[in-house]
């Protein structure tokens, strides 16, 4: 383990590195699992004692904790004047399956770090400091994901949400305590989330922190090719209709594409079905999906008609048909640029010369984006590894990731 | 449908084409399926009554009707001496789940075709000639196929062959009362079986009716390829581990390399796998089984050098590890050159032309021609499809490839 003395010198360090590592070790015993992981599916029984054990420290440190229809939970320290707009601060604290102890965590408790830094220091700041917890972050009981920030912000359509082993999701908000009955009416000024990169560029910078420029569109296709079984011994080379060749084709080529393209773009074939899948039999069908994610819609547009003429020569070259459809489609978000830069000045002031970057994987800033000013700081991940009980921090960066955290919040709710 | 008197002239007949087409047609009328297909499995229910029926038709035609222990029919017309050797026509009555009518059917029906050809025009044969029905050539209900054939042959390790959904082999034997407790101890002459070759060669021939050359070697491969899982959102294209992608490459690159290697080589890659197959998971794991056939060993032994290279490249070039094995054998086999002859000489007495071909596929042949001299002959499918309602040999084909067989047949049993 890293010193928590790691920090960089220089700063005259507003919260307590050692209490917020505790803090995020003790949470991750419930629902622990081998490997330092935990396991807290979103209302679950371990779900709810999180929720009750987040809830007890906001109550001890003095804040008013409220819960929305949705199940987010709000612990609201109040500022100097009535009617003032909110600066909210939150994450998720559901998991994985096999989840680690920081995706999620560490955003909601650090925002419980910066309230017990500001209660230390006996600083009454303008406006109210908001730490929240959004319900259903990881959408893996409940489909989709991101479904209390989506229901915060007013994008969810609540007969949507499935329970992917048919649960309720509103009968398990009841059934665990969580059921508010009342919409917050949080006038919003600022959202700002602090998570775990989970992925490798802050490590290869060598940079304990980045600032995220916003949230990479997504768009999700399906190609299907239709050419024909056949027996892999009686049917020459030459007289197949192979749809996997084809798909094998269309795959490489686009990658090879993508990766001359922009040197941002992400090009994955993530799922691949064959059938019959049968050693023997040259495959009459086969379907590919493609995650495509780019911050420029622009970008994203020219890749997918670049996508749309590879499947069409590939299936052409093998003889097989095609269909080529774009099944799912997130914009691209960005992020508050004055709140960027408030980051990036917190960041200097720490000594740290923070990255610049944008986010791959969607967050609950994506849901609040939509409705206020939203930035985001990323923290350091180990091998980029993520929900994985491999899943890894250092606690000198989170330190330095919460401190920086800690300095724009505290300057943006003290701005009269 | 094509007429019956579709044949070539100038061929005074022998066999009856029109009691053949009914037979054929009465038979599949047992387990008869939408489509014009048929599923008699192996030992089901409507294998037994098919076996019934067939038996019924060899008492009929004066035949000697005997089962051995692994349910292997012969119907047994005898010759002219003692002690003479017994030339076997035969092939297999089961089918697959969504079989068709020829498939197999027509190699036991032509058979009997044969013996009541010879009833009918009075000929007492030098040799006895033996119709066979072999057990569970499919290999659908109990693993491995050509069971009977192979235990005839001595080649068969009972306790090695198991039920796809647990049953036991000589359970089923028994029950549907086929159970023989003998080995039939003939002295085999020769076997020849008729067969729907099961592809497109001699369509696109057009050709009626092939001999055999013998049936190509088959080797299985598996190629596990071991990158790491990422994610498609925060994951940059340069510093991906991508499973899927050195798979793709890898089947491409072989499939390219196949096509100028050998025009009678046969390159498929059947069945793919890919882990965790998520859309927006860059796939940690992929796994290809490759299917590979010529009729010589030593291409087969230079390709299988070449796809050791090419997943090696492949692997590499992604930064995946990878593994390559050999997970089945099946040698080539060579056909008897003077039954061959034999048969060709018929084909070109009854007016047609035969193409010469290797069989991609497996068949009893395979096993037969490991204990005595052995020859095919193919009849056309339409489309070259099989294992399904679909598989189609129009009647003038199938009466032609009888007779052809019936002389050739004939020829070799008189033979002093």
């Amino acid at each position: 383990m890293d010193s928590l003395s790691a920090q960089p010198a220089g700063a005259d360090r507003l919260i307590d590195p050692q209490r917020l590592w505790s803090t995020i070790m003790e949470i991750a015993r419930i629902g622990a699992i081998p490997g330092g992981g935990s396991c807290r599916l979103s209302l679950s029984d371990e779900d709810r004692q999180a929720r009750d054990l987040f809830a007890s420290w906001c109550l001890e440190a003095g804040c008013d904790v409220r819960v929305d229809p949705y199940g987010n939970m709000f612990a609201v320290r109040a500022g100097k004047g009535a009617g003032q707009p909110s600066i909210l601060i939150g994450s998720h604290l559901d998991t994985q399956p096999h989840g680690g102890r920081f995706d999620g965590v560490l955003g909601v408790l650090a925002g419980l770090e910066i309230v017990r830094t500001l209660n230390d220091r006996g600083i009454v700041t303008e406006r109210p400091v908001v730490v929240v917890n959004w319900t259903n972050e990881e959408g893996v009981r409940f489909k989709p994901g991101l479904t209390g920030s989506a229901g915060f912000a007013g994008y969810l359509d609540p007969a949507a949400v499935t329970g992917s082993d048919g649960e309720d999701f509103f009968a398990e908000l009841r059934r665990t305590g969580y059921a508010g009955t009342a919409r917050e009416g949080f006038d919003v000024l600022a959202y700002y989330e602090l998570h775990i990169e989970q992925g490798p560029v802050l490590e290869r910078a060598d940079a304990a922190v980045g600032v995220v420029e916003g949230i990479q569109g997504v768009r999700w296709y399906k190609v299907s090719l239709a050419g024909r079984d056949a027996h892999a011994g009686t049917t020459p080379m030459d007289s197949r209709k192979d749809s996997f060749m084809a798909a094998a084709a269309i795959a490489f080529d686009l990658r090879a594409t993508a990766l001359k393209h922009d040197p941002d773009l992400r090009f994955t074939v993530g799922k691949v079905t064959v059938e019959p899948n049968s050693v023997n039999t040259v495959p009459g069908h086969a379907e590919l999906l493609i995650d495509l994610r780019h911050r420029d819609d622009c970008v994203l547009d020219r890749f997918e008609d670049i996508i749309a003429a590879a499947v069409k020569r590939g299936a052409a070259q093998e003889g097989v048909d095609c269909a080529f459809t774009r099944t799912m489609t997130v914009p691209p978000v960005t992020f508050d640029p004055a709140m960027q830069e408030r980051l990036v000045e917190a960041a200097l002031q720490v000594g740290v010369v923070p990255e610049r970057l944008p986010s791959g994987a969607m967050h609950d800033a994506s849901n609040m984006a939509r409705i206020a000013p939203t930035a985001m700081v990323f923290v350091q991940s180990r091998d980029g590894i993520s929900h994985n009980p491999a899943e890894w921090s250092s606690p000198a960066h989170v330190a330095t990731a919460c401190e920086v955290l800690a300095r724009a919040v505290l300057s943006h709710a003290c701005e009269s």
